[in-house]
């Protein structure tokens, strides 16, 4: 793996953001000039320049013209965090809504400023440098690829994907993985390898309606499990609610929850590996986000203590790289001939070129290379979107506080419709998640989910404007 | 739509051809010199070599050193076809053996003589050609294809397989299409549509095993239908059978059926349209081999006869193009939103770059090129294996006499157990499909389907020699 220092002007920056958050340097302070820090630090102008530069990106400090730089940020200023969830304490038939479809399938178009997808835009995206690896794919594959790759997948990406582990703590085989048709893909084999139609799965709540529209297409029952914003799942919950329900896997997402933007404490991993190994049921582990986080160091996961084979880690590239080529991956454990039969009888093998190009990135060293760079994209941007939210939506907003991923929970009062918002911002040429398909309960109406995905500009600015307008009309 | 006119020695070869099937010229009879044939038709001496080359190719005529050209073929001589199918009559569970996986995925490798599977290898596919389309693709789409393709599928590959569906008497418009991750997904999705999980669904018998363990993946009953090796299924017993077992779809292979061969007449496929649109059921008509056919025109589909919307058509380029590239499309009618938001649940789209490059190799004109060599290739090839197998078999063995496609089906004494035979052949290096796994019922153990895709050589010939030799042995 490449570990480059990281520059001089990030380390400047990085004490500053420090002293902003603890209050050392407080809202509306005047910062010390670009001279005077440049002495202060021993560091050239243009390395002082650049720190600012960094921290105004970010959104914490901003230039005011003639007169230098000012503290924009306070973390006290920040918005409250959404509260627990508390879904109804029974199962559910899944009756998926047609909202998904409109959301995501009936409005897409050029012009539209869309909140709505959970992933960075292809301008964020290494495009040029992934079409250079299928190229490679293309001289490389016998016959140009062609000819189907082995059913559990191409033999380089797999050996890649199991280096990828020692980052989470793990030390996988090229052997120990299969190949998929992007992440969607490795949760339908992991659920159709763990459960049978008329099963119940544990999800949480509000939890990723994709998820919850498989388990329906699967013939599963789902139960929702409360949440806490920060903690995660509530494991003492899960403990009763698996034998009272019948519970036959859980499906959650560890890292960067979405929408909620959690990330489950490496200690709750770990218990709730030891629930899972003592009611010897599946927990299929959707880690698609675990490599975008803020923060210094990756977080591991659950599968990072499964000895026994009970998780199955579920990926896939299409967050991070080049979702249109449609490449992901599980890790089945135990579940793993179950699952390579169900993956031969369903798609045969996953696409050859793809798999060879993501294979070739990977081996080359360019997919970290790539990460760190889109790691501090993200998070200046989870910054600016939500000062901006914190400036434009009313004060009552609450907002999630993610530490990785893509994507923020807004919590609006309980009167607002956030359904109802959704069609009137369609009118403004922008769209969003309603929290109301994030469960399969009539609950989260007034939640809304915003990918911040986009880089944060001019446009994105007025649109979220707009959106606090729109909202402040309905209260 | 390229339309060449037929090279001259071509005609001069089909006209020989037919006077040898009505047996005007018999078995062993010397044919005119060169030199003669050339005066009689007026062609040149190098036309009239070609001519000959060409019947020698395909089996038909022999060269005896310094004596001429002898006719080598009589369909006379040709092994009985297999008998009508029985299958028991009472739908099944379905139990799907290990022994698939162990056809499929345990014995790969160099030096092994294939014929278990039912495709063209990549030798003779352009597979030069789409990797130029492939290159096409990367500069075409924007950000090199790194982005999600539209749910529904790449619109300009939507469109180019509509214009197919000419050449089966149809006229869909790109509109009426979803493209998936190759055939098997496409059959995926249409069952997944048009059944729930207990439902019961009727197929052919034998029937391609990968639709009865995607049935049992789904939580499917399935019913055997019996079969006629001509006509196909009993169409008077399916009508009575539908309301009986509670039938939700039918799966047919209606083209060039695998392992069959069969290839319905159109007026059966109307009435099996009438059938299926009286009980207001689906049909899935999986007509992956019907591109590949063997005579001057290719046969119409269910499909064509479907004013409702009843009939769901799926294929793929893999049995003609680039089996590793996964793309695939379902004509599905009225299951159309069904099928879509299924789509979204399971894989969100397929793979961009293998799309548009199949689309931008059927826009020019490439496909259709392509096809009308392979069809020459492997209608060669069917003679060759027949002649081979009749040769080298035991007299008793008797043989399908397909129209199109790429298997033959063969069946052999009563007491032969194929899966036997499979275990002795894998000891000399070659595979095939045992009889007993195109079944649910312990039927088909004295069957099995031959792939006649590999090009026929001197390895081939040995291969087909030492199978007819293990069964003269088991006999």
């Amino acid at each position: 793996m490449i570990k480059t220092a990281d520059h001089l002007y990030l380390q400047v920056a990085d004490n500053i953001e420090q002293l902003i958050e603890k209050e050392v340097m407080k809202i509306g302070e005047k910062l010390p000039s670009v001279r005077m820090l440049s002495k202060q630090q021993g560091i050239s102008l243009s390395t002082a320049f650049q720190a600012y530069y960094h921290l105004e990106a970010k959104g914490l400090i901003e230039s005011r013209p003639k007169s230098g730089y000012y503290i924009k940020f306070n973390s006290r200023r920040m918005p409250a965090m959404p509260s627990a969830s508390a879904p109804v304490r029974k199962s559910c038939e899944v009756t998926v809504s047609e909202m998904v479809l409109q959301v995501f399938h009936q409005y897409r178009g050029t012009g539209i400023m869309d909140f709505s997808i959970a992933m960075p835009p292809a301008t964020v995206l290494p495009a040029a440098k992934m079409a250079k690896a299928v190229t490679h794919a293309l001289r490389t594959l016998p016959d140009y690829g062609v000819g189907y790759e082995p059913l559990q997948g191409n033999a380089t990406l797999r050996q890649q994907i199991a280096r990828l582990s020692l980052s989470w703590g793990a030390a996988f085989t090229g052997d120990d993985i299969i190949t998929t048709n992007g992440c969607m893909d490795a949760l339908t084999l992991s659920l159709s390898a763990s459960t049978k139609p008329g099963d119940t799965i544990a999800i949480e709540s509000p939890a990723y309606h994709g998820s919850m529209q498989l388990a329906e297409s699967l013939g599963l029952k789902v139960l929702e499990l409360p949440m806490h914003p920060v903690h995660g799942v509530d494991l003492a919950y899960l403990d009763k609610a698996i034998p009272k329900h019948k519970i036959k896997a859980c499906l959650f997402v560890t890292n960067f929850n979405n929408p909620l933007g959690t990330c489950m404490a490496e200690k709750d991993k770990k218990k709730l590996v030891d629930i899972i190994v003592k009611h010897d049921i599946a927990l299929i582990e959707d880690d698609i986000y675990g490599d975008l986080y803020f923060g210094k160091q990756r977080p591991v996961n659950c599968k990072t203590f499964d000895k026994l084979g009970h998780v199955i880690l579920c990926s896939s590239i299409s967050k991070s790289l080049a979702p249109g080529y449609r490449v992901g991956w599980a890790i089945p454990g135990r579940y793993k001939d179950k699952m390579l039969r169900i993956k031969h009888n369903h798609s045969l093998a996953t696409a050859s070129i793809t798999q060879a190009a993501v294979g070739h990135f990977l081996e080359i060293g360019r997919y970290e290379f790539h990460l760190r760079n889109l790691r501090k994209i993200l998070h200046t941007q989870c910054l600016r979107y939500t000062q901006a939210i914190n400036e434009y939506f009313p004060e009552s907003t609450k907002v999630s506080r993610p530490l990785g991923g893509c994507v923020l929970w807004v919590e609006l009062e309980d009167h607002i419709n956030t359904f109802e918002l959704f069609q009137q911002a369609l009118k403004h040429q922008i769209t969003f998640c309603p929290g109301r398909i994030f469960s399969l309960q009539n609950k989260y109406n007034n939640c809304l989910r915003i990918s911040f995905g986009t880089p944060f500009s001019k446009q994105v600015e007025d649109s979220l404007k707009t959106l606090g307008k729109l909202i402040r009309k309905m209260s």
